[in-house]
């Protein structure tokens, strides 16, 4: 399991409806689109050589290193993303394909159980001689989270015992005693890859190591700081202002009280120290897990879900420094925000992780894939100004237009796989029942009580109100069935068999506690009118603007819908806003229209007259579906009359 | 004269007020301050190096050299704003230190007239061999202006003679010629600089080398690439973007349409086309500058009279792109607009010309300089929360807080030669008598037909309306007196001996034509209200707020009059706003004050509820006095409601 409340994969089917859309479309072309970028064969896009370096490695050809220090993980998702997909959607074909591509990577295993073509083929002589920069246990973790998932998709142990080899050689050479290194990687990942490894293999050794990895960060004498001075360099220009701090390792983790440095390290540590209070019980990691979720949801949270808004380094800024123009919100950190929460509800049932998880699904991470799943964002900016974003250095690592590839591309593969792996976000089995966290239509096979039971949910959510779930116990049986009524919904109705049922959630969910019968049909109704979103004042960049939120789904300007200079419009605060399903849009959608103002050029740069105005119909679409007609200008934050 | 119209310095003699204070400050304080600071005897300030470099190289003393290729030009500076100092203020200490100095910078000279401390210290081999990035030309120009300078205010040649050995070496070293290096600076400033040489020694060469130096800007081949070429290296990381467009070389300056660039070399550069418009009657030159001056005042000029809103590289951004927390807007850069726009005003009496030079002079340059005058802003946003201002990277170049000097040095002593040389800006000799240009309190002398008349200003400008002038010629005479209306004011009003005048100004000028007699009074009356300024909407960052305005003075809204949190704070377009002057406050200046409103804190960072208001009482203080009081928020433009 990722998630040890998790269904299994191939307990949910997604029939219909959006994320279903989402999961096909990685299924039937993302996975097979990045398997061509990673063999270097998507033409104009960035080369990969990813495939290329552990053939070269496994001696299967002569060439040379591709790539940067990391480039190993970017195949190493993908594994990921298609043995989820092969848990969910048996494909002999693509079985095979892995099965060749394992063989390979098997044979690009040292001797000793290292794994990292990079340092086999580059430079031998300095494994782990740089934790901090070169990321060598961040690509074991994304490897070892590949095995797992093939291993839990296919049965075969091809690779798990590859990683097994991988893990067990990390755990010989890390650790306080003697002889070893008293380190941690730079790049958290391989903490919360080592429990899943732990879960699935059984082998408790791993889960001690994942703890001692998280203990030992920001330790003193700090190891990073003792590497950095035999290798006799300074702190480099990304680590500015933050220091190790960029690492989250300037500090033990369970003194942390702000995140800072690196979101998407950020948000995978607290992955791992999730885990951890899971798997140990470990108070104090989950009270320092609490205390940053709330930092993080009250105080650095993007609208969209998304975190980490310095471009400079990928980081979290101050508080409240949350700029739409320079929004950061790194595709994979928002995946991050995902794993953080879901990992919460193992923990405790409460909404607002489920809140923040959607919120995120349904907007940061859905920007970060065009809707034809062949480009992608890395940045996620909340407003666009195409000639403006291109120009400023600031944002130079800013794309107006999704690409193929990148370089970097640490996050194609991540969302594929977070879209092939989306069923075990949706629910959380419990001992006396079910909770459903997200609404999507399909089918649910739980147990409870050792005995299956079956949900058949119906629904156009996100785009419509009504959720009808029918109950189909292979017998009468009592259990209890969580629903979650979301944060932003306001007047929730709930019918059993067509008769209304009163709703007093508890920290977000509903309990529904009774002997279901086969055939029971529930109907919850989550009314979507058009919210108007406000920051709080100290947001300074957004303060006197307003958002539109729908349900969980945030709304963006675009100027294919509303012209240029978007800067110009202002919606009255008692425009009444329309909702319209448009089927045609985007693969379809709901579309926000009403009544605005647009102010008009003045004859100079400044003048004592206020701009005249004229009115106009503005029309918002998802934000998550932006960028999908053409170049333009973008924004989420409109400015308030 | 650094300005054919200028009257020489002692013909103008600040009294009371404003400007004289700044002046004052400038003579008593800010330059034996920094004389202090060039010996590195200021504790705490970065050390500058310069007096000790000049030592080194002219073997009075051991040791190596301290600072940057351009190192030697903050000294330059300090001679000529030294130098102006002597010109109305006579004052035999000051002059011998100066004669001192002289003697030992033209000790440091090479035989041949080369003068540049750091090439002659540490890479002698290297002259001439980076122009790009080295600024040899730049250092030399500044030489010029000092030499020019000291010469013009105390008559001895001994610093005239080393800079006409050191321009007669350039004027060898560069040209089309044979054996002659055909390029020019990285850093425009030799080309204005020439231009006064050749006006205080009547050498005609020198203005043919300064537009040799223009004229050869941008055409191909492109030395600058060639250049670069030779030493087999790529463009540096400023030149993100703009390449060579950086240093406006990438096609001749007579094809630029839109500011680009580093916006002090762009500054200057456009100065010294201005200058040879003027010397050469290069009419093609004066429409480049027409085209520039507009492009910049319609799309690239903040509110304060600043440029360069783009810190990377203290570069030009997009057309509109001017966001008030990340204006670069250098104080150099200012000062360079003054440049500019003075020179414009030999060209023609067009009041739009002064109107900006005003507004560079009361906003962005005050703010280069403390109340005390002995710190320094380098860069001038208009909005700063201190702790988002230290942390964004973008950011990291500003200074939340003046500091004492700067390892990179040039604005400190810029401002001071500036305000040393304020005479010069404040009227225009003209054939037909005197365009009065800026209003400050004190005693003018020009000549007309040979005849000696005398003004006496008397005013508070800028916190009063009234300018009472009396007009003093020896005897009646008939001349035109040009007195700018300007651009900011609606309904001056004028009397002569206390009869009204109809005013009709002509391109911002009223031009009173009579003959004037000994005693004869006018009375300009300039009304202040306060006025709400608004941006061009395309102004994306400032729209839907507002900026206060009275007379030539911007306004801010500090932390220490408003409480933390500026950008919940809102000004209702309605609200009476009232201005006081406060004579114990910042040396005495009108404040600004009026009922607003401020955003409560939310329960939530992002709630469907706006936030709940308060009233409050609002008070902003000129922009140039900001950050006189402590560290805090500061923000130019406020949200309207």
């Amino acid at each position: 399991m990722n998630y040890v409340s998790a269904l299994p994969l191939d307990h949910v089917r997604f029939q219909r409806g959006f994320l279903a859309g989402r999961a096909r479309l990685v299924r039937e072309v993302v996975i097979p689109y990045q398997w061509e970028a990673l063999n270097d064969r998507v033409p104009g896009a960035e080369p990969s050589g990813c495939v290329h370096n552990f053939q070269v490695a496994a001696g299967e050809k002569a060439g040379k290193f591709h790539g940067l220090f990391w480039q190993d993980s970017d195949l190493a998702k993908w594994i990921e993303a298609a043995s989820y997909r092969l848990a969910t959607h048996p494909d002999p074909a693509l079985e095979a394909e892995l099965d060749r591509l394992i063989a390979t990577v098997a044979k690009a295993q040292a001797a000793d159980g290292y794994l990292n073509t990079y340092f086999q083929l580059v430079e031998p002589q300095n494994r782990w001689a740089n934790l901090r920069d070169c990321h060598e246990l961040y690509v074991a973790g994304h490897m070892i989270e590949a095995g797992v998932a093939h291993f839990r998709a296919t049965g075969k142990r091809t690779l798990l015992d590859v990683v097994c080899k991988l893990a067990d050689m990390i755990d010989r050479t890390f650790g306080l005693g003697p002889g070893q290194i008293p380190g941690y990687c730079g790049h958290q990942e391989v903490e919360l890859a080592l429990v899943k490894l732990a879960r699935a293999t059984g082998e408790k050794r791993y889960t001690r190591l994942a703890a001692y990895f998280i203990n030992q960060r920001g330790q003193e004498p700090n190891y990073l700081l003792e590497e950095l001075k035999r290798r006799g360099e300074t702190l480099p220009w990304h680590m500015h202002f933050d220091g190790l701090g960029t690492l989250q390792a300037v500090k033990p983790v369970r003194e942390l009280t702000e995140p800072v440095g690196h979101a998407v390290r950020q948000m995978y540590m607290l992955a791992a120290m999730a885990d951890l209070a899971v798997e140990t019980g470990d108070d104090s990691l989950l009270q320092s897990c609490r205390t940053l979720w709330t930092a993080i949801v009250r105080r650095h949270l993007y609208l969209t879900g998304g975190v980490g808004s310095e471009p400079y380094g990928e980081k979290f800024a101050e508080p409240f420094d949350l700029p739409p123009d320079r929004a950061y919100s790194e595709t994979c950190a928002a995946i991050g925000v995902i794993f953080f929460a879901r990992r919460l509800l193992d923990v405790e049932l409460r909404g607002e992780y489920a809140d923040v998880m959607e919120r995120a699904l349904y907007n940061n991470v859905q920007s970060g894939m065009s809707v034809d799943g062949t480009k992608f964002f890395y940045v996620n900016p909340l407003e666009v100004i195409p000639a403006v974003t291109k120009r400023r250095y600031e944002c130079h690592l800013f794309k107006t237009q999704r690409v193929g590839w990148f370089g970097c591309a640490c996050c194609p593969p991540n969302v594929a796989r977070l879209f092939a792996s989306l069923g075990e976000y949706v629910a959380s089995q419990r001992t006396d029942g079910l909770a459903l966290h997200l609404y999507a239509d399909g089918d649910l096979r739980f147990t409870v009580a050792g005995r299956e039971v079956r949900l058949a949910v119906r629904t156009d959510y996100p785009w419509t109100e009504d959720i009808a779930i029918e109950v189909r116990p292979a017998a009468a049986a009592e259990f209890t069935l969580h629903l979650r009524i979301p944060g932003w919904c306001r007047g929730a109705r709930l019918t059993l068999n067509g008769q209304s049922q009163p709703l007093a959630p508890v920290n977000g969910y509903v309990a529904l506690t009774r002997t279901w019968q086969p055939g029971d049909k529930l109907v919850l109704t989550l009314p979507m009118p058009v919210e108007r979103i406000h920051a709080d004042p100290r947001v300074a960049t957004v303060a006197g603007r307003v958002a539109l939120q729908r349900g969980p789904v945030v709304y963006c300007f675009e100027e294919a819908d509303n012209g240029a200079t978007l800067s110009a419009l202002t919606l009255p605060r008692a425009a009444p806003l329309t909702a319209r399903h448009d089927p045609a849009l985007l693969g379809g959608c709901v579309v926000i229209e009403g009544p605005g103002t647009r102010d008009q050029i003045t004859a100079d740069l400044y003048q004592t007259a206020p701009p005249a105005t004229t009115p106009v119909t503005l029309r918002a679409i998802p934000y998550g579906l932006w960028a999908n007609r053409g170049e333009g200008e973008m924004r989420v934050w409109l400015r308030e009359s």
